[in-house]
């Protein structure tokens, strides 16, 4: 699936097993919403969240972007524009492609045999949809390209990353995602920590169809502004928006 | 890189390292050549048949496969439509995200420090042509998506591959390939022996922008009819062009 990109700068991840803010009016400025987190999370607690955000903002493009397929299902699939499937350059090979012909495989499987082990709620999915959920499914998933830099976070941890980038290589997997691999977005993840506008630079000078995402420990529009200079498309805040209202809305752009 | 696929039925793959045919009107009814292999090739024998195809047949389209980057050279990348870069799902992770990074970080180096280990003659091409060779390169790199089937390959061995996929996971595959990775090109590769059409038949059902090669053991007009009546866009014709001219002339689709 491809959504209009224009004009986003501002992307808010939202982890569906923390307290929202109780004025959603905040993410009045944002222009995308990405749902997603491990610890605690449920089908039903992001499906909820899906649903406050969407009835709050019913235009704001809004993403699920699973850490396990059981977060899935054919609600939540509904709920969202897209289904963000991260992809780890510096991951272990499970978490670059592994897992994500399992994924596809269930997802391929004639509806009356999509019981799998591995995706019982995907599998239902194309069960109570038929075949042609196969194809709907497919059309809603957004290759991500990650570039976990952080090796302190639950994320390298969750995929397997023990060594980060030097800026060369993620020039190099940028330039592989451009050239060779299709994903439609190269994210440089520091994940809790800000990392600074070297890596997104080097990243920038290969990307062109690409979409270049900045997310880690902004908390400044100085930061943001940083980040977006060095050639990012977007940052992304995620810790901010749960835990500090007023700096979540100083990362806006102005 | 995008070619033009329309018409493209009947591949020849090329090895440089064996004694090409005489005549080389054998090839007025094929589509594309692709040159490429292991054992004994070089930059040299690959160049010289590269030279003497595109003299023979100056606009059949024409793409080098390099098993090592030390294949490649300026003079190879100008000879060709396209470098096809083939990563292999089931083989091991160098083979599908390892050595494309360190492919892409060497071509994505400033030209003056581009003398990798890894890939010097590479670097020398981009040194050679300066900061655009990059985008030039990068540019005619065509990714292609290999499921390798026969474990008695010297394919599966160069690529790490100790199990063959089921036909369920070769539609998975196919199915990530099309909505996830994107690749140009989807390739169940038998080397050497004729693997029917069932992995074909699984495949086409997930395909649609993407371009679907079956290629080992194809000998005869009826092993070619039965793969493309599968579902595959084209047949990939090697051994049998090296040795056996006249068997050659009957893969080609009537």
């Amino acid at each position: 699936m491809s959504i209009d990109w224009n004009g986003v700068t501002h992307v808010t991840k939202v982890d569906p097993a923390e307290e929202l803010p109780s004025d959603l009016a905040l993410l009045d400025r944002t222009d995308l919403v990405i749902v997603g987190g491990s610890d605690d999370v449920t089908e039903e607690n992001t499906l909820a969240v899906l649903e406050r955000l969407r009835s709050a903002h019913p235009e704001l493009p809004l993403f699920q972007e699973p850490y396990s397929a059981s977060h899935v299902s054919s609600a939540t699939v509904e709920a969202v524009d897209a289904l963000s499937v991260p992809a780890v350059y510096n991951g272990d090979r499970d978490n670059f492609v592994s897992k994500h012909v399992e994924f596809f495989t269930e997802i391929a499987r004639k509806p009356d045999e999509a019981f799998g082990a591995g995706l019982p709620v995907v599998g239902e999915y194309v069960r109570s949809k038929g075949r042609e959920a196969v194809a709907d499914l497919a059309e809603k998933v957004l290759g991500e390209a990650y570039v976990v830099q952080n090796l302190d976070s639950e994320a390298a941890a969750e995929s397997g990353v023990d060594a980060a980038y030097t800026p060369e290589q993620v020039a190099g997997a940028a330039l592989a995602t451009e050239s060779f691999y299709g994903f439609e977005v190269f994210y440089v993840e520091y994940s809790g920590t800000y990392g600074g506008p070297e890596d997104v630079e080097a990243a920038a000078t290969h990307l062109d169809d690409t979409v270049l995402l900045y997310g880690g420990g902004i908390r400044t529009q100085e930061q943001t502004e940083e980040i977006l200079d060095a050639g990012a498309d977007a940052v992304v805040v995620g810790d901010v928006f749960h835990e500090d209202p007023d700096a979540y809305l100083r990362t806006v752009p102005e």
